[in-house]
């Protein structure tokens, strides 16, 4: 039943459907044996990587590791700061990868590595118009994201906190005020540092969660990879299963009305 | 990979072992269907009945379903004020149940239905020395948890807020200090209202988590108890697994070290 | 007028009116000049001195620092680990000062500082029969609230969190609960550790604050001093003044109907 | 002493000194003789004036109250969804009311009342090199605060949450890591309910609080004026005076070592 109940749930992005709601990065593993255990443990179906890395060897290593499992890769600008930058990033990526896929990363400076929201609009509308599906990193404000669904982007990812903060979503309001507009799916980027964080951001209406640093930087990558695949699992069921209210006083499971006298004759049941 | 780890990891309670870390109860479901089917989804093992509700047809309609689903019975003392009362009670579900386990709750009053430490310590240490295997329904207070250990409790039960309330864990500092003391199972009780709350409890070192209105009362109970199993999973798994530490600033998951030149002619992989 | 709101708005203890909210502690500060200054800067009327210390010096002097300020002296009996000592501390406390006066303190365990709830409802007990005006330091749980003040207690005191932590109110759920049924003053006691936890101890409905560390091991303990008495006003009458609800949207506090034309020869006003 | 320390602490904006830190809003109140007197409890030195409001007649009798409490105005543009009409009307006020300050909104939608990023910064720079002094209603993105920095505005002005939700400083995270690198006053506007959001706010590094619905809409907004008045001094010094650090366990203010023996015959002082 539970197998059913989430195959009938899947996601979708610029057309494309898939059956985890858990998008990896590759950064932060010790090494790539460690990476592949991790991704495969975590079930995901797409994950990042940074174009701009110098080592070819590794880069080249990280794409036969989600090959050979499988794994669609999703090229990122990370490292850019300016629009110009992550057009041309995306642009490379597209020829040497053959995608047109592409999460677009343009921060403002290196200490927060928090998005320049000037430049992120200006280089999503550029990359739309340039027929790429455009996932863009942004910050939690609400306006921006709208913003960002406006010029066509296929997905918004708001981050929680800070990248590889693990500070999870400091701000679950503007999550609400998000989600409760968007007409294409909201994806957690950036902050969770635990299952919690994960399932809240489900809870919140997300539609996936995108994950780095809190399963690569781990004490164990792949036990808190499987870790992540159920907390995805668990707060996108919580979501769907409807909760109930919060209430500032108690409500009785068990009713207190009509409670059996003690009479060691007669057993309530 | 997945599934060996979590059977390498069971819980055991007063010497017996169980598969699933998440305890459920049977109040607040509308139906006996409804309820069979969430008890089935939620993987339990171990399931509480109130022993002092009237309906002997209902009751015993309850204890058919759990026998049909091979969970375990535990009866509560759900209704009494007194030790004298808990301890009554207890004593006849022994005889009609044939356990000798029991959930043991002293409820203060009908309004907040937060246990009364005073009775509870009292029927704690009457029961033990009366060979029970007690559960102890009881506040977030770290020292009266200690004292419930110290006189022979199997395990200690703190409420994360109160009963029905679904306001999660109000206190998890509270949760810390006591989980880090203590040399018995402890296991969330009441207050739990989404799948977030379950895998926080388990992350800050619970061994299990009961649940019933969460579940119950949830707008579709059957999905709610599949979101609980997989947030058990992951918040238990998270907590073997080693979170990244919290940071203040931002972490590059990709070192911005070394970034590739812009230059068409080399990708940087 | 804002003299006057205040005012006629004092504090009443175990029949004793006072005009400062705020009840000082005297440990922890680097030296006697420090403390008076604090003491001085808080505006306090009542202040604990610790009756298990062993310098007579010290102690002397903080009770002529006391009186030099006019400051009523409540003994504590910190330090006591059960019922008996505590009674006793009290006892000779009565003797020494002539009051009968005491903030009991019966703690648990030296590492984490909390109260034993058995024994403090004990030493209650047995204190106010025998003519004390009791204020107990408690832990944040509304049954034991209650039960102290159904003993005879003059005030409740519970702990926003450990003494000396500084972190403030971590259950602010719970302090509602206590101080919407409480008929005597609570008083927050322990945990805060700047102004904003004082305020919100206020604005949960507590009748005044005790403070020690957050003022005595600050960094500039006078000047924090000073802040904690704004704090305990600006709270207590944010209670008073009746806040605002919280909303999930924005409400323009300027209608935005009926905007002006923006007609440069017709300013709006 | 306390007086001093205040006055040495002025708060200065555009080169203009402030002896309060309590900037007020003055929509929302039933009338103007209640406006009045909460402007007047408040202490505030510095209000905001709707411009594109219709009612010339309440408008006018709004700047007669100011004008008869010493208050200096602050023009707003409030009602404005471009940098175009936020340019006008600003020009509009400079004209109307011979200021060159503007307190700058530019509103993404009216539902939200979220400011727009983009429209924001646009306005600032033109109204800077207009020879305005600006101060920017923002959003709590630590990178639209530093480019709003960096443009010349002469102080920013990040929202806690949305306006007149009352929900407080959503992101107390991104309150620091403005205030941490900001070089012009940073001010909350919008979101503070009470007077712990206000004195947090302070206590964050904010050199000032903006409050126009939590005074005006209060029951009792005089006093609910006093309160805010007592809550900037209380954060701000707390801020001043250097809090104590955050402990996960207990820390003993009256240390336990070298207690008394409990000898009725001497006591410990």
């Amino acid at each position: 039943m539970a197998q059913t109940a989430v195959d009938a749930d899947a996601l979708t992005i610029g057309g494309v459907t898939f059956g985890s709601r858990l998008i990896m990065g590759t950064g932060g593993a010790p090494n790539l044996e460690v990476l592949e255990q991790a991704l495969s443990a975590s079930g995901t179906e797409l994950t990042t990587v940074a174009m701009r890395r110098l080592d070819p060897t590794t880069q080249g290593s990280v794409l036969s590791v989600l090959a050979r499992l499988g794994i669609r890769v999703l090229p990122n600008t990370a490292g850019c700061f300016t629009a110009g930058e992550a057009v041309l990033t995306a642009r490379l990526a597209r020829e040497a990868l053959g995608t047109d896929w592409v999460k677009l990363e343009v921060i403002a400076d290196e200490r927060t590595l928090l998005p320049d929201p000037v430049e992120l609009l200006d280089a999503a509308e550029t990359l739309v118009d340039d027929g790429f599906v455009v996932l863009p990193y942004t910050n939690d404000d609400p306006v921006l994201a709208r913003k960002l669904e406006d010029v066509g982007c296929a997905a918004v990812m708001p981050l929680g906190s800070p990248i590889g903060s693990g500070l999870g979503i400091r701000n679950p309001h503007n999550f609400q005020l998000i989600t409760e507009r968007a007409t294409v799916p909201v994806i957690l980027d950036a902050g969770a540092g635990t299952a919690s964080d994960v399932a809240l951001a489900m809870e919140l209406g997300c539609a996936a969660v995108m994950l780095a640093s809190a399963v690569t930087r781990a004490q164990r990558p792949a036990l808190m990879a499987e870790s992540m695949r159920h907390a995805v699992t668990a707060g996108r069921l919580a979501h769907r299963a409807g909760r109930i209210p919060r209430r500032h006083h108690a409500l009785a499971s068990s009713p207190e009305e009509g409670l059996a006298t003690l009479d060691p004759e007669r057993p309530a049941f």
